[in-house]
């Protein structure tokens, strides 16, 4: 290994040039800005490689990056990124442009620098080192780079399902994994699935006078008290039937949650708060955060909001909830659930509008190449690995698990403080240096 | 009483031409426009009546209108009015300028034309007419006008009480008042209280992403839960001692509400609703209506309330509260009673701020001046009148009713299609006329 990791160190400072340049190039999927000259810069750079790279058309979408390589063995690495990024506002909360890298303290700055270029650039920058100095990778590796996962990935299951022979590997490595918050290199085996809903109540024609507040229904009274029936103030979630599918956790999961304990202290400072919800600690904390399902309010709107007081009866409310679910729950089965139970308290009133489904999805953590991912990785960290058995948010796994039935993995250069989604997205150096290096002991080993 | 109206009608045209030129000065307190310049209008007008009228300075607020005018008899008649308007805003909803009145369909339309500039305008053609005819008014006459009442009266309050004495008279005539649905002029004695609350929570530093669900609190879901407490879904007030002070209603109020009944009907077609709350109709209807105090969302905010969907976990939330209240009840005390509710069940986080505060107020029903304006306007109106015990809105009479401990009665052109507050305010001229008739019926029964 030794001699392809001097190689990285040898070539970071132009690895570190090249991330910067597909940075530069905005590739906005909300916007519909840059996709189509970004897919064209990294379709090139892969045939480069000697990637056998092409554009598949997606109907009424974004073209998807496909590329594949032969290599030594049997074996096939596949690899999941996307090259659009999300939208880089508000503008004016950015030190350097989002657009225009800079480097800062050991950092690169740029939108789509952690979320997802630079990460897809480890891959690539890992296949070119073992190419310049062996010409022959030790695996078969494949790529798949969608262009929507920033907008919900809406064409990925049918691109999936249609091409799964294609895909075929015996490991699809996931974007990205973060670091914990203590430096030690983080391998996520899973993602919670969620159903994304806005719930919306119109109690009559118009806002009126609040002293028609005695006799004309309050479309926010209405919420309010739906909402109330949704979930207690100890966080029991009071929908029949929402926890029945759940199936327990096996030992070996809750075991590798221990290494997780400890890091809620930093995230009660970080959120200037005196306890977790009901008070977790220590695995406790870590079985909660990344194993239980959530009912989430995220947005609420009814009536009058500005500044002072506008006496007011609200025709009209809307909630925003976001439903986090593990293993063995469904989406659309929460959806149907969430219907009969509002209906069966009395708020057939209330509309479910739903916005977004993602299945959960989760990789034993007995499975190889999990074992294979952390020996490559020790080569490369000098701390230890935190098995993440499954990530607290969301993402399209469940595509690939459903269709492909392989093992997926999370390894890659991110960090807490990489502000994914956010003003002053980045990327350190060093973790792009080491993710490059674990990529390439990791095809090794895959190999072995 | 004959001359009297036959000269009203001779000089209608000139009297609604006077009403169009003080609608055409704003007069926007919250806005700070045009105060002194309408008040100097009103007060030259009424120095011409010869009613001793001067502008009396208030400290950091708009100088109260005060006039007086000696008549034949020892009676005394105290009229409350307000100079200010209400901004104009939304200006593209206004068919005519709001301050360059027009007349279509025999109503004015301008600003402040009902709320409250014509109004006043019919006790000064009122005055003007009997000055006219017999150069002595059957009573003393005073005025007290105010140029603070749509942002709350904040100094209306000090100003009574300071001059209670030079206030003194043996009733007080409300500023307006407003026909029924059916055309039935109305008579109110009373409006409720109010208590006006921002109840704000703030759970966490910052927003999070919602993955932190399972562990970070969400301050929508706070306040959700701390308003569910307030009130349940059948409309009861959950506030232990709300109702306490709330006193039975006297028979011929609850008589009175009859005259009401069948107004439910017009309401329900209005708003487009099946049923009223708890399904209240007749006199019922007009008990709760009128007599039941109230707890009202006026507004709810917190998290992500644009377009689509964001999953984020809002780490601040605020709900607007109106709470209307009856005779006996007081909004300090609710105040105090709100703070122990939420502090009793678990809610020491949520913030109270307070924005408004009014005692309710009651003219009973048997006060002679009741009568003495019913039978005042049996000779200018064809059909009976409605007598209101109270009020379902709130107002300063309290401030009144307090300090000077006289009855209070509205009496007005006010009509329900009359759009006070919001754009296309307009009065019916027909009922302009007829309120002045009725203001000078009423101060020549007054002295018999």
């Amino acid at each position: 290994m030794q001699k392809f990791f001097e190689k990285v160190d040898q070539n970071l400072n132009r690895m570190v040039q090249e991330v910067i340049e597909i940075c530069r190039q905005p590739s906005i999927a909300a916007q519909n800005i840059g996709m189509i000259e970004t897919a064209d810069m990294i379709v090139a750079k892969m045939n480069l490689l000697g990637i056998k790279t092409q554009k598949m058309p997606v109907e009424n979408g974004n073209p998807v990056i496909y590329g594949e390589i032969t290599g030594a063995s049997d074996k096939t690495v596949l690899f999941y990124d996307h090259y659009d990024v999300q939208p880089p506002e508000p503008l004016d909360q950015w030190i350097s442009p989002p657009f225009e890298p800079e480097i800062r303290d050991g950092k690169i700055f740029a939108r789509g620098i952690s979320d997802n270029k630079g990460p897809l650039y480890t891959r690539l920058h890992a296949i070119e080192t073992i190419m310049e100095l062996t010409s022959n990778l030790p695996v078969n590796v494949k790529f798949l780079i969608e262009g929507e996962e920033e907008i919900g990935s809406p064409n990925l299951e049918s691109f999936v399902k249609a091409h799964k022979e294609l895909l075929k590997a015996d490991v699809c490595v996931w974007e990205n994994a973060h670091k914990a918050e203590d430096d030690h290199p983080v391998i996520r085996l899973g993602n919670k699935g969620m159903l994304y809903v806005e719930l919306r109540v119109k109690a009559a024609n118009t806002d009126y006078h609040s002293r028609f507040a005695p006799i004309i229904p309050n479309a926010a009274w209405r919420l309010i008290w739906a909402l109330g029936t949704l979930k207690d103030a100890n966080e029991n979630i009071l929908i029949k039937g929402f926890y029945d599918r759940i199936r327990p956790i096996p030992q070996e999961e809750y075991d590798a949650l221990g290494a997780m304990a400890g890091q809620e202290e930093k995230i009660k400072k970080r959120a200037q708060i005196k306890e977790l919800l009901n008070g977790v600690e220590g695995v406790e904390f870590a079985n909660k955060f990344l194993n239980g399902p959530t009912c989430t309010v995220c947005g609420l709107s009814s009536g009058y909001t500005g500044q002072g007081s506008k006496t007011v009866l609200p025709c009209y409310a809307m909630a925003k909830l976001d439903f986090r679910m593990v293993v063995g729950q469904d989406p659309h089965e929460i959806l149907t659930l969430l219907r009969k139970h509002l209906d069966e308290h009395g708020f057939t009133d209330i509309e479910i509008h739903p916005h977004s489904m993602a299945k959960p999805s989760k990789t034993p953590i007995t499975d190889p190449v999990v074992k294979i991912a952390v020996e490559a990785g020790q080569l490369v960290y000098d701390k230890s690995f935190i098995i993440e058995p499954c990530a607290a948010g969301t993402g399209p796994r469940y595509v690939f698990s459903d269709w492909t039935n392989m093992p997926i993995i999370g390894i890659g250069p991110g960090y807490p403080g990489a502000l994914n989604h956010a003003p002053n997205e980045n990327l350190v150096i060093r973790d792009y240096c080491q993710a490059v290096k674990h990529i390439i002991a990791f095809l090794y080993k895959m190999a072995e």
